[in-house]
């Protein structure tokens, strides 16, 4: 899918809500938990009650590890219904791998070939070698960790680093400096600019079509900051309802001429009841990120 | 398993042996990829040969993962595998996973409930929320990324961060900043004893009982450097072979008084070989790693 395509259904569904699909056993409605394949059938509720109030769905794979292979046919099954049925909604799998050459290339070939995912989030700690393997898909998407919403997010994500050589007195090396994920956000678009100037001439091998970023939303005050280095790509945020983070602050400090984010909620939709209405109350709190 | 049952096996076999199973149908001997589950039949026949020369084992989900569901089968069954057949042998799920809160959860049940791997590696960029749920498994390890072997490591890993409250001179920010991977070392490590004293009594809490650090064997000159302030831990060393690393050297610069390595070699052992002699050449790369 392209940045276009996204953005169009966008404005024709009025929203930029992802919806996370991190499905816990222990969580579901009883009478879904006895059926077989009981995170496939309710994903499948879920996705039938959400998918006129979302643009797109992120699968936590974890949640699909913890219950071993039926988990992963689960995670398989969900991924192809969703291609069968609403071809127009973007998929996303949360996996937050990182690794390098040979690794990262058979990365991708699990979530872009054996699976159907439009995009994959990746970890930046091993640098681009873990990013360059899944830009040769056209038409896939890396989103990488940049600032996320968790509490330990400043024990490094927002450590100042040194760049360039800051010469020698004090006010070179404070005008040099910049928190780690601003490092991460300019140094992969240039280097995922560079890597598609010399491999392509499409058009649409532009960073921008290839890459977004996970910003948290309860980082509110940093998303207008990350927007004057970073105005065109989409960001991903997570961390509104659960987590604290308002969607009138994200859509305010964060959107773009395009809009240009996706607001992911997982646990406030498809746990907004546990009984046999979820899916009206997932609808209803999935209905409420119209913008 | 502890800090000093792993030293025993080290001496008893005389090798700090890690041997990688990144199995790649692509890669193993035709006869093996004709069977019904041949990365299953593959790792058996690598494990039966190797085991007497190795303390460990690392498998990279990445390769299972690339085959999907049947991957993830194969994946379960080396495992319980290994177990059961070698049960004093170390088993790394090279995931390279990091994610907070109740999705690390997720991911701790998925390596240490669901298959019975004894150690995971984690990504730190997120910081110590990824690290936290993983401690609550007694005899279990976290193997946390510091300072890889790839050519992109020197984007980040390697960044200066400035630390603490650096003053207004020159020379007072010159002496405040370390490399990131440093950061992440000392930080772990520090989050980890001080979790650990707040949950237990038992004298077995301690980091060096839960936590290890990769350090690629391509930064040689950086382990001895590492060692000043990381000497007690076991490292995970990938990059001897393929990679261009040195057995010697990361020993001479790595090993602690109680060896304090596991050294990974992943092709250069299980692909010594794509004919019918696979297993002895195995055997043969791997009893080269005898110290």
């Amino acid at each position: 899918m392209t940045y276009d395509t996204l953005y169009e259904q966008i404005k024709i569904k009025k929203t930029c809500l992802c919806v996370g699909l991190d499905t816990d056993l222990s969580k579901i409605p009883v009478h879904i938990a006895a059926m077989p394949h009981p995170i496939f059938e309710f994903n499948r509720r879920i996705i039938e009650a959400t998918a006129p109030y979302c643009v797109a769905y992120k699968l936590n794979t974890a949640f699909y590890e913890a219950e071993g292979v039926e988990g992963w046919e689960d995670l398989e099954k969900t991924v192809k219904y969703i291609k069968e049925k609403y071809p127009e909604i973007f998929i996303i799998a949360d996996a937050k791998r990182g690794d390098i050459g040979n690794t990262a290339v058979q990365y991708a070939k699990a979530f872009f070939t054996k699976m159907d995912f439009d995009a994959v989030t990746l970890s930046p700690y091993m640098g681009f070698d873990t990013i360059k393997p899944f830009l040769k898909y056209k038409d896939k998407w890396v989103i990488i960790l940049a600032l996320t919403s968790n509490k330990s997010a400043d024990q490094f994500e927002t450590l100042q680093t040194i760049i360039g050589n800051a010469g020698s007195s004090a006010n070179a090396l404070a005008r040099h400096h910049v928190p780690l994920y601003e490092k991460v956000i300019r140094e992969s678009i240039n280097s995922t600019e560079e890597y598609l100037n010399i491999d392509g001439t499409d058009p649409l091998d532009t960073s921008m079509n290839h890459i977004m970023f996970v910003v948290g939303a309860t980082k509110q005050e940093k998303l207008s900051e990350i927007r004057k280095y970073c105005p065109n790509h989409f960001l991903l945020v997570p961390g509104v309802g659960a987590q604290g983070g308002s969607l009138d602050s994200v859509l305010k400090y964060g959107r773009n001429s395009k809009v240009g984010l996706l607001i992911n909620s997982s646990r406030g939709i498809i746990y907004a009841s546990t009984g046999k209405d979820f899916t009206e109350k997932a609808a209803e709190a999935a209905s409420k990120f119209r913008m």
